[in-house]
C-alpha cells in the first residue's frame, strides 16, 4: 500500500455494546439501518460493517435478522457499499455464527486474529470497569476462514495486537487465505495494542511480506480521530461509525453515521488523499465487481 | 510532548524563493507582511517565521527589511504571534546574519543543524531542476547559537536529517543550549530525510534523553498537507505558509496565508487536538511572556 | 535503560514442557538443580527463573517441590544468584500458585501479563503441531500482584505482546506496581509478538513513559540467539537455558545450562557491553541486597 | 534481506587516517596489504575495502599505489576475496579518482551518498577535536556512477544518514542504478546518523521500496561492535577492520585485521546466522562470478 491509493472509509454501523439511550442515532430496525447506509453512502462511505440487532434493538446472531438488515440496506443503496458482516462475540458457537453467514453471504465477514485480555479501566474509579478474556483460537479461525471460503466470503482479518498479525503466516501457509489480504488493526482496547501512531506502524510492518494486503485503522473511543490521522499518514484506510465511537473530533455526539463519515472524508482529503469509489474499494480488497455497481 | 499537548500553529509567511508571479498572496512590502499576519493570527497561528523582502520583493538580509517587516507586523497583530527570523541562506556570512539579529532581535530564530545535499528532481525529466551543498558547519553554529544566547533570542533547530538532531547533543554538553529545546523537523527536500510518517517519528525518537523539547514538522511541497497528519498523529506541532507549499490539500493554489492556517487548525481539530494559544505557545518554546500579550 | 547498564543474564534452569529424553541435561532432583545452578553461576548467569518438577521429572506446584529445589540451589550458591519462581502454566488455579509462594517466597517470580493464541505450527506437517488458549485474564493477574507484594516478591512481568506491556499502565494506576518495573519480552510463540528485532524494541518502546524500568528478552526456539543479539544491541538484557532452547547457536545440543550462559555471557561481551555482577542485577531489579552477597 | 541469507563480512583493511603509531598492524606496503588480506581470507571475510598508501604509509590517490595494491592482494588470495576502492576523501578531484579507478577497476567501490557535517567531539574538553563539511554533491555522485558503470564496477553506497538512502531514488529513475543495490550504512560520525539500532533499523526501512538491495552496517570507533549484533540481528551484514576501530570488543588493540574479522565471524555464529562464502557474496552483490574463484 502506499500514499498514493485511495482511502476505503468503512463504516460500523451499530455495534453491539451501545445502545439508542447513549446515543439516539444507533439503528435497530432493518428501515433504520437502510436509512443510515444511505447517510453513510452520500457522504463517502463505501464499506459497512453490521452487527444484527432484533428491531427491538438486542443483538442479534439469528440468520433471519442478518438477512433482513442486509437486504433492506441492498435495497437502499444497490451495488454502493461494500456490505461485511460481524463474527465477533464471546459465547455464540462456531455453528451459530457460519449459520448466518451461509444464509445471507455478505461480501465480507469480519474475523477475530487471536485471543487476548478484553478490558475497559476506569482512571477516575481506579479500577477496570470490565474485563474479560476474549477467545478466539486457532481452531475457530479455522473453521471460519473455511466457512468463508467456501460462500465466497472475504475475510477481513481484525488484528488487536502483533501477534494477531503475525497469526496470518500459518495460515497463509496452509493455504487457507488468499491475496489480497484484508486487515483491520483495533487499537484502543485494554489489553489488545496500545493507541499509538507507532504502534499502527508496527502493525502494519507486520504484514506477511511479499503478499499484496490491504489494512485500515479500527480505533476504539476518543482516541479514534487522532488515530485516523495516524493511518492517512501511513498509507492506510479508515473506519468510522456508531459502533467505534459516538463523538465527533470536538465532543459532540454524532447526529448519525453519515456525520462521522464526512468527517472521515475531510480528513482523508486534507490528509492529501482521496477516498476510494465503491470499484476501488472493491478492487482493493479483491472483491468481484458487481453487475450494476455505481458510486 | 504528549497528544495532550496544544499544537502550536506556525506559519512560514514569505519564504525567499517563490514570487508573486508564481502566487500573488505572497507578501512584498511591510504593510502586505502585516496584513498577511493579521491573516495567520485570525485563523489561528501564533508563530510566524519571517524571511524579508524589499519592498519590491528581492530576497533581503538588511537590518532594515527585517525590522520594518518586524515592526509592521508587531504594530498589527501585537503579541498575538511569537516572531521568528530565518537564518537559513546559503552565501550570506554569518556576520551579516547576525547583524540583523542585533538589529532587531525577534523572540526566536531558526537555524539550520547541519550540512547536506539540497536538491530538487523531475520525475519527468529525469533530471535535476537544481542541487547544490547547502553546508551549515558545526563553527556557524556555534558562531550563531552565541549571537543568539547574548540576545535572548530562542534557536529553533531546523532538523533536516537523524544527523541534525543527534548534533544537538555535543551542543548541549558544550552549554550551548537550553531547555526546552525547540526543534523543526523539515521532511521533504531531496538530500534530506525521505517525507514518511515513519521518519518523522525517527526524527522524534532521536531528540536528546531527558531534555525537555517542543517539536514541529516542516513539509516542503504537496507532501505538507499528510506530514501535517502525520505529526498530529506523534503529538508534534505543525507548520504551513507560503514559503512551504502554495497549495491547499485539494490543488488549489492558497489566496493567503491565513488560508493555509484555517486548513490546518482545522485538522488539528479533526485529530483530537487543540491548537495551542499563544500564551501556550510561548510557554512550550520556553519563551518569557509579553507584557500585553493577548490571544 | 542505556547501551552502558550491565546485562543482567538469566538462565530459566529446567522449564516444564521438555524432558531428559529431549535433552539429558534438564535437572529433575534438588540435586540436579543445584548442580545446574552452580553452573549457570560459574558461567555469569545472576538470575534463574525456576519451574519445579518432582525428582522423577514431572512438573510440579507442590509447595514442597519448589522448597526442596529452591533451598538446594541456595545452599550451592548462596547469595550469587536471584531466585525466580514461574507462576505461568495453564490449568492450575490462582490459589495452588500463592500456595507455593507464600510456603517459599523467592525473590522475584515471574507473571504472564496478558491472554493469547498459543501454538506451534509445523511448516512441514502444513498443520499446527498444538494450539490453545492461554488466559491471564486481569483478575489474576491482580490477585498474583496481590500476593507477591505481601510476601515480598518482585514480579518479573512476563510480555508476550504489545498489549500486555501496555496493561502494566492500569496496574500502575492502581498502584499494584513498585518502579523499577522489571519485563521479559517473549518472542517466538506463534500468536504472540512475532520473533524479529524491530518487534523487540516496539516492546521495550511501549514500557510505560516516565517509570524506571529494566527489560530483557526471552526467545523461544532457535530465533533465540538472533534475539540476543538484537537486545543486546537495544540496551537489554537476555536470557537463555533449557527451557526455551536446547540448542547452542550452531544446532548441537546444549550439555548444560552452563554452557548457554556462557555463550550468552561471550556475546554479551563481544557486542561491547558488561555482564551485570549479582549485586548490580539486584539494583537494576529493585531488589534488597542480600547480607553475605558475593558474585 | 532476510535472517536466511548469508553475512557477508568486509573488512575495511587500511583506512587513510590512522598510522602505525596508533596501530603497528595497519598495513603499509603493497607486501603488507596482501599479508593483512590473507589473514582477513583466512578468519572468514570476502570483501576487502582498501585505500591506498604509498609504502611510506602516506594516503595516496595515485593509480599505481591503488594498483601495486590491488595486485599484491589478488596475487594472495586469489579470487578469495572482492577487492573495493575507496571513491570517499576531501579535497581530492572527481577525475582523480576516476583515473586510479580507470588504471585498475576493482570489483567494487565505495561512492558516498550525500554531505553531511562530519565531526568529532570530545566530551571531556567540550570541544570538537575537529569538524568540516563534508561535500559529495549530486553532480560527482552521477560523474562517479558513470565511470563506474563504464568500467563494470558495481558501486556500495555509503550511506550517513536516511536522505543519503533516499538519495538512491532518484538516482534509481535516471537509470543510474542497477538491482541489486549493495548499501553501506555508516553509524557513528557526529553529524551523521546516531549509532543505534533503531536508526540502523530506519536506514534498511528506507532502502527504495521493490529494489533488491543488500545492505551492511559500517560503525564507527568502539560503538561498532554493538553496531554489529544490531546488524546481525536485522538480517544485514557487517564490516569490521583497522579503517573503522582498532579495538577489540574487551577493549585491546587488534594485532591484524584478521583478529577483527575473526571476531565478526563468531559473533555472526553465535547470532545464529552464517557467513556467506565468497561466491555467495558475489551473488548478493550481484557481482559476476570469477573463473578460479574459491572460498
Ligand atoms: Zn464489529
Ligand atoms: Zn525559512
Ligand atoms: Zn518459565
Ligand atoms: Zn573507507
Amino acid at each position: 500500500m502506499s500514499l498514493e491509493d485511495p482511502v476505503v472509509i468503512t463504516c460500523a454501523i451499530s455495534g453491539a455494546l451501545a445502545n439508542r439511550e447513549q446515543c439516539p442515532a444507533i439503528p435497530y430496525t432493518p428501515e433504520e439501518y437502510a436509512a443510515e447506509a444511505r447517510r453513510i453512502v452520500d457522504e463517502g462511505g463505501v464499506h459497512i460493517h453490521i452487527h444484527a440487532r432484533t428491531s427491538a434493538g438486542v443483538p442479534s446472531y439469528e440468520a433471519a435478522d442478518f438477512t433482513a438488515i442486509h437486504d433492506a440496506i441492498r435495497a437502499e443503496v444497490g451495488d454502493a457499499a461494500i456490505l461485511n458482516f460481524s463474527t465477533g462475540t464471546v459465547g455464540v458457537s462456531v455453528e451459530r455464527r457460519v449459520a448466518y453467514l451461509q444464509a445471507c453471504p455478505p461480501e465480507v465477514a469480519a474475523l477475530n486474529m487471536g485471543s487476548m485480555n478484553y478490558a475497559k479501566y476506569s482512571a477516575r474509579r481506579k479500577d477496570f470497569v470490565f474485563e474479560t478474556v476474549f477467545p478466539n483460537p486457532f481452531g475457530e479461525i479455522i473453521a471460519l476462514l473455511k466457512a468463508m471460503r467456501e460462500l465466497g466470503i472475504k475475510p477481513e482479518h481484525e488484528c488487536f495486537d502483533l501477534g494477531h498479525v503475525g497469526s496470518l503466516v500459518p495460515l497463509l501457509d496452509m493455504g487457507l487465505l488468499e491475496a489480497p489480504l484484508h486487515a483491520d488493526f483495533v487499537l484502543g482496547v485494554t489489553g489488545g495494542v496500545p493507541a499509538t501512531a507507532r504502534n499502527l506502524a508496527a502493525m502494519a510492518d507486520n504484514l506477511p511480506e511479499g503478499v499484496d494486503a490491504h489494512w485500515g485503522v479500527i480505533g476504539i473511543s476518543r482516541v479514534q480521530w487522532t488515530l485516523l490521522a495516524a493511518a492517512l499518514s501511513l498509507g492506510g484506510s479508515v473506519r468510522v461509525g456508531l459502533e467505534d465511537n459516538l463523538y465527533l473530533p470536538d465532543g459532540t455526539m454524532a447526529r448519525s453515521n453519515g456525520e462521522l463519515v464526512g468527517r472521515a472524508r475531510q480528513m482523508t482529503l486534507d490528509a492529501g488523499r482521496r477516498p476510494a469509489t465503491v470499484q476501488e474499494a472493491r478492487a482493493l480488497l479483491g472483491l468481484r465487481e458487481r453487475a450494476g455497481a455505481a458510486a
